[in-house]
């Protein structure tokens, strides 16, 4: 059931009156996720309220999905008590971002109220980077010996199937916790009872080391088509498993952190404040304010130059916006190729030749367009037009390098490609070309 | 095993000697998708030669994997026969994927070369859009009636669980054909061999109408976790199912196409030649040539008032750039929502205002910045300096608003919102830019 504005309406009614039996009865149907959407259209005071009304189960499933903030609305609402019982029911990578947000003190006496086993994993789970395969991982797998028989394995699932979601097939592991195979639920099925899982298992699976950045994961669950993987550590011990869901979540963040990387924002549409959305974008907005500010005092002192020449300033914004433009078509390819794994190690090389190639054409060509266009309004001094047309293409050869070589020199230096794409080097960019079509002027015609 | 630079340059040579075993050897311990790596960094002779070699089922794996130029290579050396073997082991989808990328002719006789069930299967499929559920869907699925045991359901996996790849869940249709549930594999391996699957089976399970849209398909998958969901026409009837590494490559395409819609390229980074690639960024260039191109006439109209006050024309750079950054921002914040579901129908109201509240507060602090200094440079008449803030804010502030307004009127239009992103509307908003300040300057100062 989408939520619709009726639904809400009639929500806050029934919070208001504390009709909680209605409450229970409408949320009867509905998934963790519609439930998450219902809380987020509340105001803030009924969210803690309504929360409160769900039992432990239900929480534990809809607070995982409630946005940043509606979730801290939730968490001031709840004592520590229930917020333990919330967490025991949780899934331990659930549990570790979920307390990883907390403040520390909070974290603190929820692990010391949870039982030991638990607070363990969850301990664990927080040590890892937040970003990498053990940062993502969960500990609740199904794990069995070599030897154990079908029937067993079965027993065993039956024991854990209501607490694990999605289980998608057995671990096989050796006595020192060395993963060695795997079992995918359907060879459960068709097997036989008395078979020895170390019969009909997978040996050699694809894992996952638990050290791997998140975004390198998601490309292995892509590459190889995968629903589930297995984490292990240096020695090949088993850790935990990384399901599908979670890579899907992380291949939006990444496409969503990239673009904006590419536009210079950050903010949540609609959760925050106007004045808290601008001051998310001032940062990005003031480097290239200055970057302008820069460019027109560049434009100032070459004035007495320029003004010899009536019209040579009109040719600004263009020199300006095609070399934006094509450093912008390269660093989105770059970006894009090494998110997909198109563009790698292999062929760094290869794509900036080729880059170089395509920006000296494509200069070359709009260059020749625009000494044309220049050469009508310049008629009788043929270099106007040329140092026109050639800053054009010199701005362009240089944004489809630069465009290229920055984001691959990121990468290098481990940094995200798409930190190219911010403000700093944009704006660079601009200046760059303003700064050289005045530079290439001044010595031709100055 | 990741495909390194020696064992490309070892298949080459066997490949040349025709040592096919010690290639088949080779390729032993290889997925489908790494033997697609190997293919495509060979060259376009060796591919076709390779891929000969290869057995039916693992070439029917290995198609699906290539990228178009190397399928291409590849198709072009397969002779008809050997073709229809290996789209006759395929699954549907992707059958139905290789036959739309062949020339008509070629695609009518292999589908009149197929088994009759196979061919309408594959027909049915192309007779739906690429980019709906319909498109992407297969229609190899475990469909029972509600009365059969689950000893039965396991009978029927065996028979097809070789064929069908990644059986996570059989479906239950009624006599009619109309989907009443599903039945997890999970459950399957836990319950007794003669339940009935309706007594053990998911009612009510989330479908996907055939002619929902993929991205919009993508977004249930992602909303409500799941792997697979079957796909069903408007009386309930089940007509095949869509996995979650579909998703998952839609996923990426879209997140790319954004990404190139944001930057106006769209090329193969390596695949293709200098000459084809700087092809395909052309038509977008070409449009901010244009803007470009009347900016400047803009600009030498206004001349004689510009050369007036020597200096206004410094401040084109930085009025444009602002106000292109800005929209930029928007367009990108609002495209991701909408992608990711935080804004939709329901909210485009209220995230409208919100955006043009922000472009207005960064409009007026960045606009008084730049007052500031050219209230510095021109001391002598305040209208100057007033002229050039107030055209920053109102620059900024329009282009908040078009930034937001566009891509919402484009999705409201059926059109993907990103190509409010692209150089007809950005170019637009730069010509707006520069016309403004002219305006607003010719009107105040001369």
């Amino acid at each position: 059931m989408p939520v619709n504005p009726s639904s809400v309406k009639l929500l806050k009614e029934y919070i208001e009156k504390g009709w909680e039996f209605h409450i229970i009865d409408m949320l009867y149907d509905l998934e963790p996720v519609e439930i998450a959407d219902l809380i987020e259209s509340l105001d803030e005071e009924s969210r803690g309220k309504f929360f409160l009304l769900l039992d432990v189960e239900t929480a534990s499933d809809v607070i995982s999905e409630l946005s940043q903030d509606s979730r801290e609305d939730v968490l001031d609402d709840i004592s520590d008590t229930e917020l333990t019982r919330i967490v025991e029911d949780m899934n331990s990578d659930d549990a570790a971002d979920l307390l990883g947000d907390l403040h520390a003190e909070r974290a603190e006496r929820i692990l010391a109220a949870l039982g030991p086993r638990e607070s363990s994993e969850i301990k664990a789970l927080l040590s890892y980077p937040e970003d990498s395969a053990g940062g993502i991982m969960q500990r609740e797998l199904v794990s069995v010996h070599p030897n154990t028989t079908v029937d067993d394995v079965v027993a065993q699932i039956r024991q854990v199937h209501t607490e694990i979601d999605n289980i998608h097939q057995a671990y096989v592991v050796d006595s020192k916790g060395v993963l060695v195979g795997t079992v995918p639920l359907v060879k459960l099925v068709l097997s036989k009872p008395e078979t020895a899982v170390s019969q009909i298992m997978d040996i050699d699976p694809l894992t996952v080391p638990v050290t791997m950045d998140q975004e390198e994961v998601a490309r292995l669950f892509s590459k190889y088509d995968k629903v589930v993987m297995p984490v292990v550590d240096e020695e090949g011990m088993l850790l935990g498993r990384i399901t599908i869901d979670d890579i899907v979540d992380i291949m939006e963040e990444e496409a969503t952190e990239d673009m904006f990387r590419f536009a210079g924002a950050q903010e949540d549409l609609l959760s925050s404040s106007i004045v808290r959305n601008a001051t998310t974008r001032i940062p990005w907005l003031f480097v290239c304010w200055l970057g302008g500010v820069l460019a027109s005092v560049l434009i100032r002192g070459f004035e007495e130059d320029l003004s010899k020449i009536v019209g040579l300033a009109a040719f600004m914004p263009i020199i300006l916006g095609m070399g934006g433009n094509v450093g912008t078509q390269s660093i989105a390819l770059v970006v894009r190729g090494i998110a997909t794994g198109v563009t790698s190690e292999r062929n760094f090389f290869a794509v900036l030749l080729r880059q170089m190639g395509v920006g000296l054409v494509l200069g070359f060509m709009f260059g020749f367009m625009l000494w044309a266009i220049a050469f009508i309004m310049f008629p009788d001094d043929l270099r106007i037009s040329l140092v026109i047309g050639f800053s054009i293409m010199f701005s362009m050869a240089l944004a489809a390098f630069l465009g290229t070589f920055l984001p691959i020199m990121f990468y290098k230096l481990n940094q995200d490609p798409a930190v190219a794409s911010g403000p700093f080097v944009t704006t660079a960019m601009d200046v760059l070309a303003v700064g050289s079509y005045l530079m290439i002027s001044a010595i031709f015609l100055f």
